[in-house]
């Protein structure tokens, strides 16, 4: 759908990147510099959670006093979170090291930290790993970066796309961590975005606000439950696009779609991440009366361990997809679901099931599979990406029908 | 706390109860029932899922149009949900065969399901089990009938306990079925109690709803999400008491503590089943505002994959479990919180952390484990109970923190 390009978070003009070992970890890189050669529009969606970690609260403090930045600096292996009043300082210390040592005003820098809860971080490998940082960024780092920001996740997730605004060529890149775990209810999902469209901030929240909302939001990471959650966004301008300002602007709506491609994209990759995930399963909830209902129901059945289960020991077992939206908190008419897989009819209305096992197995061995449940109630439909559940855990569950 | 007789359901006086085979499983028996001598005052609880199953709408109906009963039939192997117009006429049938075979009215009968959903019942096979149940009806006939609602459980689940009400013993039975998974979201509950207590029906359905919030629904069974999910509770007043009928009489709250003791039991005995688990959990929410408060934070706590999988690697992770309360959506501070295993400090007031390792080391290995997160907000309390998360599904997070 749109042009990938062959980089990450530095295929935007005028934004480099580092990612280095500074001793968080025992021996994997640890610590990660994003920077843009220009100040840039920044915005960010943050975690829920009522115990929010240090940098959260950091950063929302910078959101508000400043509409433009240069840099985003983010460790791994220690989240800064349940650390009190010293946590709080070690945080403002990242921020302030990394403004003296780019040359820049301490307004200018985000942070954003990962790892274990309730431990200091160990601020002289942090400092020197910032100095470190900032003598290696390159346009060339931004896989480096990418690895920097890893936890338990198993491999990198970076990727960058370009769109073309009016004649101009936007360009927009990200990389993201997601959890080993399935379905955590509070395992850190941290983004970060860059792009060189020229855009204002107002209009940049508001693009990543729904974004985020249509892509890490419906993945079975909760992104409104860890300490430390947060997409940060920076814009810097440098494509020389008209100026985006009016959301009404097709320019605006371009941008925006591209902007959904890439975080979906980077969604998709926590998800084929999970933790004995052998399979990637698509939930589409369709006809539904709003889009909300079908967002709700979508996830229900996404979060479901007996779906999942069912899915990883390939049983057709569209009950438990059926009562999954029975418990989502919907109002509906059972009678009118209609379930399919990929394009198999499972159910159709008032209850007729009509498959043969053979055809719904065909499916069900692939190793992506969409799930569609036809609600057949209004016009609305949303989206939902999860894995299957595996092993151990499976083995009651898994053939429960047979 | 209260005496136990070696019995379940039929402890009371005047109930008998039979298990058999009947067809619906392969081999196991399938098919229970449980009668009383003489018309008992009935009262239910019910999942609240949007697709409830044929029986459950059955029971509804009854105890809309009868206040007393003498018979309950379960079925396992098979949840007559999802089965239309045929499973609702197949449900009812199950009730006029039963009061024909016992010579009963149809007012009298109460049914439930467990097992499959979305097939038909085989009704040849489940008539003629009737028929053979009823025939084997004994006071002796309560383990059987406690085997015959397993579906996934390792072991069956029945218990009686006694309790004196104005010097006049009263004894009151239940067995329970939960499920093979660890916090299932919709693998059913399902339990049935017995006493011999003379109670208003009211009083009686007052009660067991009581008693029910706080044990089945303080398990990580989530009681509201199965379509088959019910508690059914007989009382045919053969103990002789003073009947029953005030809130406020020192008797009935004796009662009351019988029936939740004897429920708790039942909860945990599901919880101990639960797939993989390794270790009994109780957390308790102490000092909070509201108990409604107390029960959210504690069911999150229980919830939360990350807590259970650091139980089961005995990794002290308190910080995941300050986390679990960060999100379950109470108003608190988190720098009044405290934590601790068994009676070892953990977390005290401002993040002070002052544990040894190994202390912390002792308790988690032991089989059960209490953890306290005290609010320091009001006064109110809960506790809920669940296991720990073990196998290849925690290899990535037990031991994240070390």
């Amino acid at each position: 759908m749109f042009n990938e390009c062959p980089c990450g978070i530095t295929g935007p003009k005028g934004f480099y990147a580092a990612g280095v070992h500074c001793g968080v970890k025992k021996v994997k890189k640890d610590l990660s510099l994003v920077f843009s050669e220009k100040p840039a529009h920044g915005a960010g969606v943050f975690t829920t959670n009522k115990v929010p970690a240090a940098p959260v609260l950091v950063d929302k403090h910078q959101l508000d006093r400043s509409p433009s930045f240069r840099a985003i600096l983010v460790n791994s292996g220690n989240a800064n979170a349940c650390t009190g009043e010293r946590g709080l300082n070690d945080a403002w210390v990242m921020v302030k090291e990394t403004a003296l040592t780019l040359g820049i005003t301490e307004h200018d820098v985000l942070i954003s930290s990962t790892g274990v809860i309730g431990q200091y971080l160990p601020m002289e490998g942090i400092c020197s790993g910032i100095r470190e940082a900032v003598s290696m960024l390159d346009v060339d780092g931004h896989t480096a970066a990418a690895e920097a920001i890893m936890t338990t996740d198993k491999f990198s997730k970076e990727l960058a796309i370009q769109v073309t605004l009016d004649g101009v060529t936007v360009t927009l890149g990200g990389m993201a961590k997601g959890s080993g775990m399935i379905a955590p209810n509070m395992a850190t999902m941290l983004a970060f975005v860059t792009s060189d469209v020229d855009i204002s901030q107002e209009l940049l929240q508001h693009s990543l606000k729904q974004a985020a909302d249509r892509s890490f939001n419906r993945i079975s990471v909760d992104g409104d439950t860890s300490t430390n959650d947060m997409v940060l966004i920076l814009a810097n301008g440098l494509a020389g696009n008209s100026k985006l300002t009016n959301k009404d602007d097709p320019s605006y709506q371009l941008f925006y779609e591209a902007l959904e491609y890439l975080l979906v994209r980077l969604s998709k990759m926590i998800v084929v991440d999970g933790e004995g995930a052998t399979k990637f399963v698509e939930i589409n909830v369709t006809d539904a009366a709003t889009e909300a209902e079908a967002v709700q129901a979508a996830k229900a059945i996404a979060n479901s361990n007996l779906v999942k289960t069912a899915i990883h020991g390939e049983d057709a077992n569209w009950g438990r997809i059926l009562a999954a939206v029975g418990y989502s908190g919907i109002d509906f008419n059972p009678e009118e679901v209609e379930i399919f897989f990929n394009d198999v009819p499972i159910l159709r209305k008032h209850y007729a099931i009509d498959f043969s096992e053979e055809d719904a197995k065909r499916v069900l061995q692939r190793k992506e599979i969409k799930i569609t449940v036809c609600l057949n109630q209004g016009t609305a439909s949303a989206s939902f990406w999860t894995c299957d559940l595996s092993k151990d855990y499976v083995a009651i569950n898994a053939n429960y029908r047979t």
